[in-house]
C-alpha cells in the first residue's frame, strides 16, 4: 500500500499545477477592486502570522512529525487562500454582496482558512499531502456555502458568521477523521517530546498573543473586544493550570491541557461580538470556557472517543469545538438578557441565532462526513496505519544517519 | 518533603480559584470606562508579546526546565495583569488619579507584570508555582505602591516611574532569592544545552527587537524614543560581543554575556525618557551599559555572589539591575547638564529623582526580603534543592520513557 | 593554524571598539533631523523583526552552527545598521538629496543589512567574526556606491534602487565564497539535523509572514503591493511544493527546496513596484519564481557548482539571485507592455533599467570578489577548512559534557 502511495505521488504535482492553472484563470477574470480601504495592514498581519506561524508551530507535538505540521500548514495556507480569495469574488458576484476592498478580501480569505487548520489538527498525520489538498478545496466552499446561508437566510451578519470558523473547523474535522482508520493503540510515533511540546509551546504563546486581534479584526470598533478577549484569555491561562491540577494525578501540571486550554477563553469571545460591556462577564466565560475544555478533554478521551472509535490527533474537539459552543450559547442568553426591552421580536432573533448555530455545526458534520468517506477511496491511496505520524513517509530525511 | 509537597498540591487549585473569584467580584465593582482612547493596539500588542513570549522563552536555558519557564510565565502574565489592572483602578480610585482608558490599563498593566517575570527570574528553578502566585500578588501591590509614592511625593510622572519596573523587578529577585537554600554546587540540572540556550537566543532577539515598543509605549511623541532606543541596542549588541571576547579564556564568545549584554542598551535608555537629543548619547549609553553589564557579571559572579551566598539563576541583577542603575545615574546627569539653565531649582529637582530612585530600590529590596521570608515559612513547603531547575517535580512527563 | 586565530582573538575586541569609537565619533557630526515623520513605527519594526529574527533563524539549519547563526547575524546588524546609517548621512550631504526623517534612515539602513545577511549566508560557517565584520563594512559602502549610481546617473527612484538589495546580497556573497577554500566534500558538519531544519523552518515561516512589509514598506501607497506580494507569495509556497515532489526521488519533498522557494516570489516581486495592476500578473510571477529557483537549484548544485568550484552554504545564489534576476525581467516587460503609449522615449528608459540591473551585479561581483581575496590575506587568519561550521571554534561550550 505504501507502494502504492508512492507510485501514485508523481501525479500529486499535476493535481497542484492544475489547480494553480485554474485559480490564476479565475483570478484573472474576477479580479476587480475599486472599494475603500477599510482594513489595516497591522491588522492583517496579525490574522497572517496568527495562521502560518502560531497553527503551523501549535501543531509541531508530534515527535516525528514537525515538517508535515508546519510545512502542509503553509501549503494548506497558500491553496485555502487563493480558493477563499475566489470565493469571497463569486459571493458577492452571485449574491450581489457590496464590493470589499482587497486587503479586506485577504483578511477574511486568510480567516476562512483557520478552519481548514484547525479540521487538519484533528487529522493530523493520518492524511496524505493530496488528501490535505482536497479537504481545503472542499472545506472553504463548504465554509463559504454555511456562512451565505447564515447571512442571506438567517441574517447574521458578516463578522458573527465568521466567527464560527471554530465551531465549523472543529466539526468539520472530526467527521472527516471519524472515517479514517484509528492508529494503532500505544504507538510509538504518536507522541511527544519535550522538545516538541515546547516548540508547539511556541506555537501556542503565538497565538495565545494574537487571538485579541483575531476577534477584533473585522470590527470598526475594537478596544473592547480586544480589552474583553485580552482579560478572558488572562483568566483562561489561570484557570487552565488550575483545572490542571485538579484533574491529573498527583496534582502536576499536564501540557497537553496548558497548550489547549489557555487559548479557550479567546475562542469562546469570538462569538460574543459587542454583547459583552463589562469585563467581568468576559472573566466568567473565559473561566468556563478553560473549565469546559480541560473538563470535556478528560471526558472524551476516557470515555466518548473509546466507544465511538472516533481519534481526534490535536484534541481540536475540545479545544476549539467546546469553547465555541460555548460562545454560541453564551451569545444566546447574554442578547435574551441585554435586549430584554429593546427588541420586540427578540424570540423570533434567537431563534435565528440558535438556527444559525445548528446550520453551521451540521453542514460541518455532513459535509465532513463525506469529505471524509471520498477522502478514502482507493484513487486517494490513504496513508498505512503503520506510517501515521511518520515525516519520513512525505519528506527526504538525508539526516537519517544522525538519528532524531 | 517532596511528599509534603505532592499532599499539599490538591490545595493548590483552590488557592488560585479563590484568587480569581476575588478578582472577577473585584472588576465586578470597579470597572467603568469612558476615556478616550490613547494608545494604539499595536503598541499594546508588542509589550505583551514581548512579556508573554519574549521573557517566556528569555528564561527556557535550563535544559530541564522549559515548561516551567514558559508555562510559569504564562501563569504569572494572567495573574498579575489582572492583579495589576485592579491596582491601576484602585490608584484613579484612592488617589483621584485622572481616568485612563481600558487599553491604556491593560498596556501598564502588563508592563507592571514585567517586573513580577524579571524577579521570577532571579529565583527561577527554586518557586513552585505556590510560592510564584504569592510573589505575583506581593510583588505587583508593592511595585504600585512604590509608584505611587514617587509620583505624588516626588513629583515623578508616571510615565517615569514606570520605567523604573526593570530596576523595582530586579532588585526584589535578588531579595527574595536571597532567603532561598542555594542550589547544590555543580548540580547537572542547573545548566543549558545547546538547544536550550538556542531556545533561550530565540526569546532574547525577541526582546531585543521590540524593546524601543517598551520604552516608547506610554509617550505621546515617540519616534525619538524609538530611534535612541534602536541605535543604543545595537551599539550594545556589537559591544556585548566585544566585551566578551575580552572577559573569556582565549577569547571565545559567552552565550550568557550575549543574552544579557545585548539588551542592556535598551534597559538603560528607558529610565532618561525625551532626555537624550543626540543619537550620540544614546550610543555611549548603550555601550557602557552593555560593559557593565559583562564587566558586573564577571565580578558578581566570582566574588560578590559566593561571599554573600546568593543565587541568580538567570542573572537578573547584572542584565537588568545594572543597566537600570546606570539609567538613573545618566538621567540624573542630563538633566544637570542640559537643564542649567531652565531650572531655578534644579538642585530640588535632581534631589527629587536621586530619592524616587532610592525609594524603588529600598522598597524592592525590603519588601522582597519580606516575601521571600514568608515564602520560605512552613506552609509553602518550599521545593527541596534536590528538586530544583526540575520540570518533573511539577509536570506530568509522559515523555519519560523516550529520554531527554 | 587555529592556534593562530587564538593568538589574533584578542586583537578582535579592539578592532570592534575601535569602530564604534568612529561611528559615535561620526554620528556626533552628523546628526540633524528636522524633517517630518514619513513612516510608521510598525512598519520598520517589521523590517527589524524580519532581519534579526526571521534571518537568524533561517541560517540555523547546520547542526552545529546555531549559535554562530543568530549570534553573528545579530552582531552583523549592529553594526551595519550604524554603518549604513552613516552612509545615508553621507549620501545626504555629498549628492544634496532631500533630508529625511530618521525612522525613515533607520529603516532604509537596516532593509541594507539585509544585503549584507544575505552574503553572510553564501559564507555561512566558512568565516570568522573578524572576516563577517569588515565584510559587513565593505558591503554596506558597496551597496551605497552602487545605489547612488544608479539614483544619480541612470534615475532609478530610490525606493527601486533599494530593491535590488537581494541581487546585491546573493552575488556579492557568491563572489566572496569562491574566493574561500570548499569544505571538506562529505563532511559531517555540514549538515542539518531534523531539528535545526525545524529551527529553520520558524525563521522561513517569519520571513514569509514578514515580506509584505519589506516590498511595501518604502512606498506611500501600499496596499497594492501587500496584496500582490502576498498573492505571489502564496502561489509560491505551493508551487515550491509541487516543485519538490517532482523533482526529487520518489516524489517526496526537501526540506531545502521548502526552505527557499517559499520565498522566491516575495523576492520576485520586490522589483516590479507599482507596475503590477492584477493578481493574475503576481500570481504568475511568484509560480515562475518558485519553478526558477528549485529547477536552478538542482542545476547549480549538480553541474555547474562542481565545475566552478564555488561552495554556497545556503543556497543563496537560488534563493535571493534567481528571484531577483526574474523580478528584474520582469520589470523590463511589465514597462514594454504597459507603458507603451505613454512613453515616447520607451527604449531609453528601459535601457536605463537595465543598466541600473547590470551595474547593481557587476559592482557585486567584482567588489565581492576583491573583498573575498582581501579577506583571505593572512593577517584575517581565514579559518581553517576542518573547524567550518563549527560553533565550538568561536564560542564557550560549557555543554559539552552533556552532548548535542
Amino acid at each position: 500500500m505504501a507502494a502504492n502511495y508512492r507510485s501514485f505521488r508523481h501525479s500529486v504535482p499535476w493535481l497542484i499545477l492544475l489547480l494553480e492553472a485554474v485559480f490564476i484563470l479565475l483570478f484573472y477574470f474576477t479580479f476587480s477592486d475599486n472599494a475603500v480601504l477599510s482594513i489595516s495592514y497591522p491588522d492583517f498581519q496579525d490574522i497572517n502570522h496568527m495562521v502560518v506561524f502560531g497553527f503551523g508551530f501549535f501543531l509541531t507535538f508530534l515527535k516525528r512529525y514537525g515538517f508535515s505540521s508546519t510545512g502542509f500548514t503553509l501549503l494548506m495556507v497558500g491553496l485555502g487562500v487563493q480558493c477563499s480569495a475566489l470565493m469571497e469574488f463569486l459571493s458577492v458576484f452571485l449574491l450581489k454582496m457590496p464590493q470589499e476592498d482587497g486587503l479586506r478580501k485577504v483578511t477574511k480569505a486568510t480567516m476562512s482558512v483557520t478552519a481548514v487548520v484547525i479540521s487538519a489538527g484533528a487529522v493530523l498525520g493520518k492524511t496524505n499531502p493530496v488528501q490535505l489538498i482536497l479537504m481545503t478545496v472542499v472545506e472553504i466552499i463548504c465554509f463559504h456555502i454555511s456562512k451565505s446561508i447564515n447571512s442571506i437566510f438567517l441574517q447574521v451578519p458578516g463578522n458573527s458568521s465568521m466567527m464560527h470558523v471554530h465551531l465549523f473547523g472543529a466539526y468539520f474535522g472530526l467527521a472527516v477523521s471519524s472515517c479514517f482508520s484509528e492508529p494503532l493503540p500505544r504507538s510509538e510515533k504518536n507522541a511527544s517530546t519535550p522538545k516538541s511540546d515546547l516548540l508547539s509551546m511556541l506555537g501556542t504563546l503565538f497565538l495565545w498573543v494574537f487571538w485579541p486581534s483575531f476577534n477584533s479584526v473585522l470590527h470598526s470598533v475594537k478596544w473592547k473586544l480586544i480589552y474583553n478577549t485580552y482579560i478572558a484569555l488572562a483568566v483562561s491561562a489561570v484557570t487552565a493550570f488550575t483545572l490542571s491540577a485538579m484533574t491529573t494525578k498527583d496534582g502536576k501540571f499536564r501540557v497537553a491541557h496548558i497548550h489547549s486550554a489557555v487559548l479557550a477563553g479567546g475562542v469562546a469571545l469570538g462569538c460574543t461580538d459587542h454583547m459583552i460591556q463589562c469585563p467581568w462577564i468576559a472573566m466568567i466565560l473565559g473561566l468556563l470556557a478553560s473549565v469546559t475544555t480541560i473538563l470535556g478533554s478528560n471526558c472524551l478521551q476516557r470515555c466518548l472517543y473509546p466507544a465511538l472509535k472516533i481519534h481526534d490527533s490535536s484534541g481540536v474537539h475540545f479545544t476549539f469545538g467546546f469553547p465555541a459552543v460555548l460562545g454560541a450559547l453564551a451569545q444566546v442568553i447574554l442578547i435574551a438578557v441585554e435586549n430584554k426591552a429593546h427588541y420586540p421580536s427578540l424570540g423570533h432573533f434567537i431563534m435565528f441565532r440558535v438556527g444559525a448555530f445548528c446550520v453551521t455545526i451540521s453542514i460541518a458534520l455532513i459535509m465532513g462526513l463525506i469529505t471524509g468517506l471520498i477522502l478514502n477511496l482507493k484513487p486517494f491511496k490513504a496513508t498505512p496505519v503503520s506510517k501515521y505520524f511518520e515525516d519520513q513517509f512525505y519528506w527526504e530525511f538525508p539526516h537519517l544517519a544522525v538519528g532524531f
